[in-house]
């Protein structure tokens, strides 16, 4: 019997990026472009499949299982793209149907944070447990929820839209949902910023001070933080008291073995991790505490998201003939 | 082929109830006593075996299945009674294993608001539904969570704790667990008394100025409500308002198709359920909007916890030999 192996493509806001995957989650090809020159879905489908062919070929089309798509927004079921707010494609496009029309291969497709937990599940951390997290902090929130062994669907396809849960009751209002205290308000990338605004409003000194409105990030914040500036340090500090508290809410709720925190705000490691887990302990009932592992996805960045929509293909039944 | 019966058991903090239930949901004999009179654990399950075993003879042991147990802070997993508060018996108690010792039948526990959820899933208005969320609205707040058709154990059992996750921030302090602002400090009975409390220390006029601190009940507080007190009216709206925002988070976490809601304090009807609704809305993402059905339990709040456990036996494929 030959190898098999599955196309994994991540979809971002800026970039797609993309992998020919073999069953031990080694990478053998890969490759990506901007997302954000498209305008029209039809357009990007032609490019992605521009792109895919010439690996198709060269490894045969009879020796693909499918192809498997992480993207904002995606619902499993449908199989679509439904309104994500950070692409240019409105409404619901349904790009799996488009690349199996195009390719002549079994396509699916899911969002960015389940597609980061069926790769923890099949390459990472996860592997082999049944009720676990994953937290994906980037520009915004994510959740992917396993329980039972199986990914949440939930009844629609959109369970697991922690990064929209409220931890702060009337808190900050959402920049594009316009609900009060969400979890992405304050722990996501553009989270931590507004903190930071909030914090350098204030009078207290910080090398924050000398960096341009339009240049404080994330990045920029956990910089000065190691720098030992003491408001930056505090922005995260404040960051992962929130976030601790939103983890025990869910581990009351689906009682995970596990949650791993994933994505770019990750990188601030222990600065975060460590009020993370004291709030999270904190907020726990006494049968939750100490018990729960608790941490940042061992998966290098670049290769995870295709990881991630690569083990869709695995984890799908359908598509194992 | 001679009909199977299970035999369903609820124990509540004072009382305990049980049945002899076929697979349509009968229940053909019934019984009950005092839970609150034994202070240990060995005669309790003496006294329930006492019970047990002439409905056992009368029906013949063979065509019994086995024996389903709804108890606070039962671990499915473990089959035990884990640090029950509202019990007099402390500790870790093995109550599956002392029945099945005693009975000679399989027995199987979990808590009560998971039986609730095996209940509607079983006979209620959940039939059919792979992903629903049970609320149990009694003396504290209980969840029991429905995913990809199953019940959501987590890793140790102790998952759905609905009722311990936060909704207000550094809110009221949880007169047993200390920690804060948890829904069970607002939407359970006892929460209910307190919100009546904070609003009788102003100076609004009400009827409830007219019953005895102690005689203050949600119940106290419904007929209150429903003879025009205004005072007693807004307790039930701010409850639901808390109540409403707190399912819709739960939405985004497991997107169910429905949220039944259970218990004593779902007697006040519309008065609880207009305001759940209209908060729960209003804090949903646009793609959960007018999707989710929300209602009260239709089975009879004496019948639904026996059915409830019984549908413990019924569900547990190591009992359907």
């Amino acid at each position: 019997m030959k190898e098999a192996f599955a196309i994994g493509v991540d979809i971002g806001g800026t970039n797609t990026k993309f992998g020919l995957v073999n069953h031990r989650g080694e990478i053998l090809a890969r490759g990506g472009f901007r997302t954000d020159v498209y305008a029209e879905a039809d357009s990007f489908a032609d490019t992605l499949c521009t792109h895919l062919q010439p690996l198709i070929e060269a490894y045969g089309k009879n020796v693909i299982v499918g192809v498997g798509i992480g993207a904002p927004n995606g619902n499993y079921y449908t199989g679509s793209v439904e309104y994500a707010p950070n692409l240019r494609w409105t409404g619901i496009v349904p790009l799996a149907n488009m690349m199996q029309e195009r390719l002549g291969l079994p396509a699916v497709l899911t969002n960015d944070a389940n597609a980061a937990a069926l790769g923890e599940h099949m390459y990472g951390a996860a592997q082999g447990m049944n009720d676990f997290i994953v937290i994906t902090l980037g520009t915004g929130v994510g959740g992917g929820v396993f329980s039972n062994g199986k990914l949440i669907y939930g009844h629609d396809g959109f369970a697991g839209e922690l990064g929209h849960m409220t931890v702060v009751r009337n808190g900050r209002k959402h920049w594009a949902t316009g609900l009060r205290g969400s979890l992405e308000c304050y722990a996501s990338a553009t989270g931590i910023v507004l903190t930071a605004k909030e914090l350098l409003a204030g009078n207290g000194e910080s090398l924050l001070r000398d960096v341009r409105a339009d240049a404080l990030s994330a990045q920029s914040i956990y910089e000065a933080a190691i720098k030992g500036d003491a408001l930056a340090a505090e922005v995260y500090r404040y960051t992962g008291e929130i976030l601790g508290q939103a983890l025990a809410d869910f581990v009351m709720f689906t009682s995970p073995e596990a949650i791993i925190l994933f994505g770019g705000v990750t990188k601030a490691g222990s600065l975060l991790l460590e009020p993370v887990r004291e709030h999270m302990e904190a907020n726990l009932l006494p049968i939750y505490k100490n018990k729960v592992k608790l941490f940042i996805s061992g998966l290098g960045e670049a290769d995870a998201a295709i990881l991630g929509a690569s083990a869709l293909v695995w984890e799908d039944r359908s598509l194992q003939g």
